[in-house]
């Protein structure tokens, strides 16, 4: 008889709903070590609280997300909570010896993501950068660790969202600094920089612009930076809330001697390859479709063709932490990734502060 | 407090999976006016029987898919057994009173396929042509309807698969003539059928070529056919499991004196749109990413462009079917729908014995 | 020395300027074994006759075709006329003892094609079926020749244009029948049958539909056919002029046992190659821009990215007629070439008529 | 009559040949106030010299550029030479009265470009950024002069070769710092940049990174950079020859408030467009084939739907000068346009070297 995870999911907005989904999916798609039980949901707006709740099957709720930490009973703390909450609630919840999960950002700053890390130590981590799990871009960390790309020359990369120019939305948490930390660096940004640091290994230094286009907000909208790579490539990055045309584009692309990769979230399933073994008559950029038996996470879904979504990364990173816990392998990312992750930018939002390059080490 | 519909499944295979999966979904994204109740699972391997009911959550289980009609309490049956099996269950089940969904095809002839439509009269029905709510096929019939496309004047669709090349593939039902009938003509081709009545009204005659590729098989592996729509239109059709290089290409090209419409199920998300009213300096093939608020299907699931996948066209049909069960409304395609396009099927199965042009109607 | 070739060109509209532009340039971008000498170009038109001989270099001018046939000093004469004149046309100039080249389609009919040929016996000829140097085209040709695809299973091909649906424009030659033959049928689906012979060898029956769609023509608008080609693969084949949306679309698509070819002449300078021989992780569609410098045709021209257009391919036509017929090398596709494409389409033509499946031989 | 004017062309590399081209071909497709006379080839290599002249039709030649200085009968010169020499020759044919022609980048620093500018005040000029003729490019410049993507928020462009990353290449002038001047920089990011003034204004100031991956070159190969436009948009470049797969993709996205454009150079013919002030629904990016006769450039050439290449950029660029010239109307780009494009050059490269951000006045 396997044994159970009692869970306590902290925050019922976008992200929450996107959790309780793959604590409800995973084991239905993945052969999972352990029985997952949504024990506990906690949320501030209480009438929410009750309908999100049942939809989703969680047993009880609390408006207060400490309850999560003082129950003994619950097993795994996941925190998705708005930005400004995830150290002190991850701090209190390790200290308490729970399993921890956290939404990106890990934190407002390096500072409070190094506490974060000494909190937990020694304890499970999970941190929600979940693209790592879409099964284009675990491919494509499959051929350049398998050196198909050889040494890289140019890693580019861009998230482009264009909601942040319907200056009519109504704000949220995220366009307050307190609570956001810097804005569309912080929310997007970070994606771009996880990924990269999967990809393509630390980033050395960098500069950054960072602009704020709404004239009445208090977060950056844009953030645009060239960085140096510790392998020696030079690397691009823009993360924008103003591209207008661009519903949700979280894009790649990879030079290197021995081929080309490109990716766009918007396109999930395929992973663009270039491999410059072939014979220059027959090289060109193939899209691929990441749905076959043999590539990484689409297995465990469907069959070839029958496409994936957003929501199967979240399945996937759940299921993979617990194939590790059982295990006792290292998951990635855990706190430690994802303060890398928010030392680099930390350094680029320095940069863009100061107008100068700036060490990512510091 | 919403009442309970407790539905059996007969078929624990793919298709057993992508039905299960939407019975647990559909209250997590819609406002379900129904309870669903997983109440039994009917398969014939029993081994396997118990650990697809552990993992999907059904409460009981049987090897034998009559428990599912002779049972009181079972309001819903759901036929995702073998071709062959489809008339014999359906029509058991609707004289039990039970509500009806069958997996496409309907049957194996228009003649079966109209027995279940007699025996079924009065009962809600649902035939699993899920691709009726991809959000960018439903979407492309909203604009046709709103007449976008004018006069049409060309429908071209396709479905091409690669596996048929594959000999050493173990042989299924699917190759089994008496079990499957044609072959890629039941399997693919009716998809196209009914995608094409769908957008673009009936077929009157048709004329098609039928081929048995691989020398061992008894069924056909590719039909190619070319028919007259009752608006005029002139159709292609191509349904192949020998077209090497494609995974899963369910592709339709419309082209009407008001515009375009293209889109392939590869590209699930995305609808390709060419709008001959504007300027001829600023046409083009536009590739709508079909994730916005106000499309159709995907707002139940998530935010503009975080794409969904093959299983949510299962998720929308049965969430779609109870709406419209609980208002007295009309769902489609039940099994009236269906057997129009059996008889599109059959006229051409009959035209590539024959080798004449062949009417539907005939 | 060089000898010189004295060239008449009978026709100055569209195709007339693209034959001049050929005449110019061949030798720029090609090392000619001849001297090409524009010496007289014939046309109705005496006003347009002056300024297109003064803007293109032609030396002298005739209102009179026969003008090009009864002068000794003529070498090559290039039939660029109305369709229902190339028979004549071609037969005088043979007999004449000229080198012919023909625009296409051949003739208006098989018959007067085997005239022609017969006619033309010994004789070098050249036929304007320009999209065989397309360098994309040329390099399928090579990949299928190396046997890259193996078997071929499937060969699709449509040409689609939209200008018919525009029934204000004015009539031409092309909307007469007595001047241009069937209609679409001459005009685009012969460029699609030349391809489909080049590339995937001869066809053995066909069934086709043939639409007047616009009620005031005379002339076919849509042609659409399903044929099986000698080496055993299903064809189908739609040429339109009705597509909305399209501006100049001739593409094919062909499936065999070892990969995918896919082509556009919208996008000439591309070819997409899918391998099946790599893995099948590996394996997507890829986009070659066919502008290396081994590939065929294109080094005559720039350098790897440098793309060229729809001249291009006259160029190299007349340019590779040239060398052959310096070497005494068979040339392709001379009227024997044309005459089988003029036997296909009549079968179809005739299929289109009777309604039953007809043998191109027959 | 036409009154002539003689070429002298200065040089006979690959740019020589497209310039040859245009002379041969511009009266071809326009109908030009002046006829043009290739007087004067100038080139150093006395045996390719004589071929060259002979193949593009030039009437004379001179192993020494400054005979084409002191030809009284000389009325155009136009400097193909390597870049160190673009101001001596372009100052001197301006001193000597000539209509003056000068391959970019103008020159190999803003000093000398200003002195070019200063010595060809109220002479006639152009400066060969030929993709300001690429029809998609001037259309988008029509577009965003309609105001039809109102204020432009983001504008990011790449070019982007590969062949620095082949070694064993035999180096040309363009590896020679004391000719071609700082490298990849001259040589692409100035087309860049050019096409960004056209399209965005002027450039405030930037920061950039230059790299020399090559380890045996004294040139850079790669160049990155971050600007900010005086428009308020932001701005990213990346020029390089390291982008292994890419073969000359020279790419720009834009986005305004009123919507996007993208383009890529390997796609000449085509330009994507996305409306925003279409309903959220119908949104999406339009690849608009720019062959359409109210397009700007391309109705010179063929029909719709038949493209255009390389070549025909140099073609238009010199027709539409002859155009302004007869017309006493002002042509864009002459010497002071590139003598703006070579400031922001300058300013970038300054930033390279002192790490910081520059300002482009300075």
């Amino acid at each position: 008889m396997k044994s159970e995870l009692r869970v306590a999911l902290l925050g019922q907005g976008f992200m929450g709903k996107a959790h309780s989904n793959a604590y409800c999916q995973a084991g239905h798609f993945y052969d999972l070590p352990y029985r997952l039980r949504r024990t506990l949901l906690c949320g501030r707006d209480a009438a929410a609280l009750a309908s999100t709740a049942d939809r989703w099957g969680w047993e009880e709720t609390s408006t207060d997300w400490r309850t999560a930490i003082d129950r003994k009973d619950i097993d795994i703390v996941d925190i998705a909570l708005p930005n400004h909450l995830h150290a002190e609630a991850a701090i209190a919840a390790a200290q308490a010896g729970k399993i921890v999960f956290c939404e990106k950002p890990l934190a407002l700053s390096a500072e409070e993501g190094r506490a974060m890390v000494d909190a937990a130590k020694g304890r499970p981590t999970l941190v929600w950068f979940n693209y790592r799990r879409v099964p284009a871009i675990a491919f494509a960390r499959q051929l350049i660790e398998q050196g198909r790309l050889g040494t890289i020359f140019h890693y580019n990369a861009a998230y482009r969202q264009q909601w942040g120019a319907d200056t009519s939305r109504p704000a949220t948490w995220r366009m307050d600094p307190a609570k956001a930390g810097s804005g569309v660096a912080d929310d997007l940004l970070t994606h771009l920089l996880d990924t990269a640091l999967y990809l393509n290994g630390p980033i050395v230094e960098g500069v950054a612009d960072a602009r704020t286009i709404a004239s009445n907000r208090a977060v950056n909208d844009a953030v645009m930076a060239l960085v140096r790579f510790e392998n020696g490539s030079a690397g691009t990055f823009e993360a924008t809330r103003f591209a207008i045309g661009c519903r949700n584009q979280n894009a790649f692309e990879i030079h290197g001697e021995g081929g080309m990769l490109r990716f766009d979230l918007e396109r999930l399933n395929h992973l663009e390859f270039l491999d410059a073994s072939n014979p220059s008559t027959e090289q060109g950029l193939r899209d691929i479709l990441v749905t076959d038996m043999k590539h990484p996470v689409f297995p465990n879904f469907w069959r070839p063709g029958h496409i994936v979504g957003y929501e199967h990364t979240f399945i996937a990173t759940l299921a993979e932490f617990l194939q590790c816990l059982a295990r006792d392998e290292p998951f990635h990312p855990g706190f430690e990734d994802a303060l890398v992750t928010q030392q680099a930018l930390d350094a680029l939002l320095r940069s863009a502060e100061s107008r100068q390059w700036t060490s990512v080490r510091g």
